[in-house]
């Protein structure tokens, strides 16, 4: 079963740790709902113990990894490879992220990996020549999201987007460009997309939010609209 | 639903990246049913992304992670949580593999983490002064396999399984020893428990048997066979 | 020529990486005339690239490594040996610091490594329970430095200070204990030793005072008197 | 004093961790004659500790540190600095070895560092996608090397040597490229200067020559008339 290619634009949530159990699935639920509803590719990435139980009662999303290893099966241990990912029913992996930095050989090697079992990749940049650097590489998609921002409530400058977009796609037009750190509000993702981002990531926005689940359905519900607009 | 403590003697079955899937899961429900039928406490290792599958489908099985990180939910990407392991069921985390060194101050947060949701932990030493150095930091279980013997076909010497038991419970009787590396056979099995180890671990031995399932049940046979004559 | 064994009360001038070049010379040769001066085992770590120029113009200063790797000659690349050390005149290694940690097998090979060329070893550790794990791998000195106090005005706690000695001293009682962290004073140096430390290592509290010189002196001083009224 | 920028042709010797004090000096002494003699860019590496003799003995090596990490000075231990590494009179780095690995952000930080401070940087990559996506960062110099190959005596395939230098060039044509990994002769050196490589840079055919010296005279002497020939 070929993987589909994810459509710009696109929404992803990005609860990271902050969620487990119940309350994760439920939000996952419910982006399952819009998803739906709204026709759109939403991305929910979950701790990589939860994603099996996401992928089974969220088909709607794309499911996706916090993170892959460049492994092969074989004689490792809690590393994750891509084949139990992809077994579990995962179709798009983040590589890279601040969080979990890997060395530009890891980077090649794992977008290797994703490919040979059908995963889409997000790669995470810091700064506009880094991501040049990664688009190289040929991820599907970039995230490129300063680390100085991550978890503030701001967004990146209008320069750091439109440069970073126009940079990126100068480079490798393939790569879908994904913009994150300091998404407050729907406003925040309304702007991006109007600077030209392929797709926008909201962690701390939707998980710090009064009501989170009334959050996430503004955003998406802007990134439907802004869709129809340009259509 | 508080964790009922592994009892000596006790069986692991790691697989590590070996399997997913099928396969793994075809394994992982045999050994479910021997546990059953041997009463034996039988812990399974997965890869993090198939805990959730196999937790649900084989209730008789200590399902056991292959790593765990030393982390509170929040603002972390792809690193493993306590709570994530326990809410799909996850029973007993290994620490420290040669595969995935932690620091001292890491193996201590990890532990005591580990026991705040109700994990117990099996934690990995290379040599015997390594393992008493462990034994302090209180785990459930000691795992003394010498990365030089890992997926080799020979188990460790006799002096090595006497001196390193001895020498761990003399450091911190509560923990119990586990004896892993390079056990190709239920005689094996039967001689590391001779010997006083208080549970065994095989990867290769069962992986890459002609006939793995067959094997795993001759080596837990020796197992339950060893407890009835102990009795 | 083998290498005279630390001799309690010592005071570890610990610059870490705040000087280089000149003023780091400057500091380091005062330290020495002081070290002749009063007869004190006086550790004056460097960044490694400096050690070679520090410890031939020091010759009354045990000049220490602020890392090593636990590797022998041979093909890598920027890990550094214990015999690239020992050649410059290095005679003292800081192991596990909080910016360096080591896993346990690291640890207990780093020190085998360093015995076999006659380098002594400071590991330190974060928690009582943590340090009594190391003093079972046998360093010279163990260093007792609750991680969260690092560059604080804030001296360990003195029931910290009082188990941890003990505590060390109980599980090997040939380790030395140094007391670091949060020395804003030479009074601080001298409730340390009075509690019982072997020695004392400073940074924030001699690079960031107003005159270094003249605050290593005075904590100099601290440590020479305390040694002449227990004798 | 600003550093020279390296010219092509230039030659490396990278004894990596394979040699210390005498031996070490004695090469690196025999070298500088060569590099005054044949008026050549030689860069020499040598562990950490060993930079400041080197550069003090022999004026006419670029002295070359065997990695640097992306640090300001400051409360960090065991970590190497710009700084430092300036300060004892080093003129390159090498970043990125297939044995100390950074990240992506990592060396874009790095290598920023070394500009600040007047160092050169070499940054290794190992496949010709990694080689454009680091040329990007511009480095002063690219080492493309297949880890594969390292320590191997197979020098890498004409048309990766090839395909390696065309395609940095198109990237980046201000990166000079130096061809590595499994060079055991001076027909070797010649080959790869004859394929476009701007510089060579040798270990095991150096250090494991039944005589060192003589196998370094031999290779640079074919570079100086490389030179002569392009002229």
């Amino acid at each position: 079963m070929p993987n589909k290619r994810v459509k710009a634009p696109f929404f992803v949530v990005n609860p990271k740790n902050f969620l487990v159990g119940e309350i994760l699935l439920d939000l996952a639920q419910y982006a399952n709902q819009l998803a739906e509803e709204y026709h759109l590719d939403i991305l929910f990435t979950a701790p990589t113990a939860e994603l099996a139980i996401l992928s089974k009662e969220c088909p709607n999303l794309l499911i996706t990894s916090q993170h892959m290893d460049p492994i092969h099966p074989g004689d490792s241990m809690g590393r994750i490879s891509a084949e139990s990912l992809k077994n579990v029913g995962v179709q798009v992996v983040v590589l890279n992220h601040a969080d979990h930095p890997l060395s530009v050989a890891e980077i090649a090697q794992t977008i290797n990996r994703a490919k040979q079992v059908g995963l889409q990749t997000i790669v995470c940049a810091d700064s506009v020549i880094e991501a040049q650097a990664l688009a190289l590489l040929n991820p599907d998609i970039l995230l490129a999201e300063p680390t100085s921002l991550i978890g503030k409530n701001q967004i990146s400058s209008r320069d750091y987007v439109l440069s970073t977009i126009e940079q990126i796609k100068e480079i490798n037009s393939n790569v879908l460009v994904e913009q994150g750190a300091g998404i407050g509000s729907e406003k925040d993702v309304l702007e991006l997309l109007n600077l030209g981002a392929d797709g926008v990531g909201v962690t701390s926005g939707i998980v710090k939010a009064e009501n989170p689940k009334e959050m996430m359905k503004k955003m998406i519900q802007v990134v439907a609209s802004f869709r129809g607009e340009r259509k």
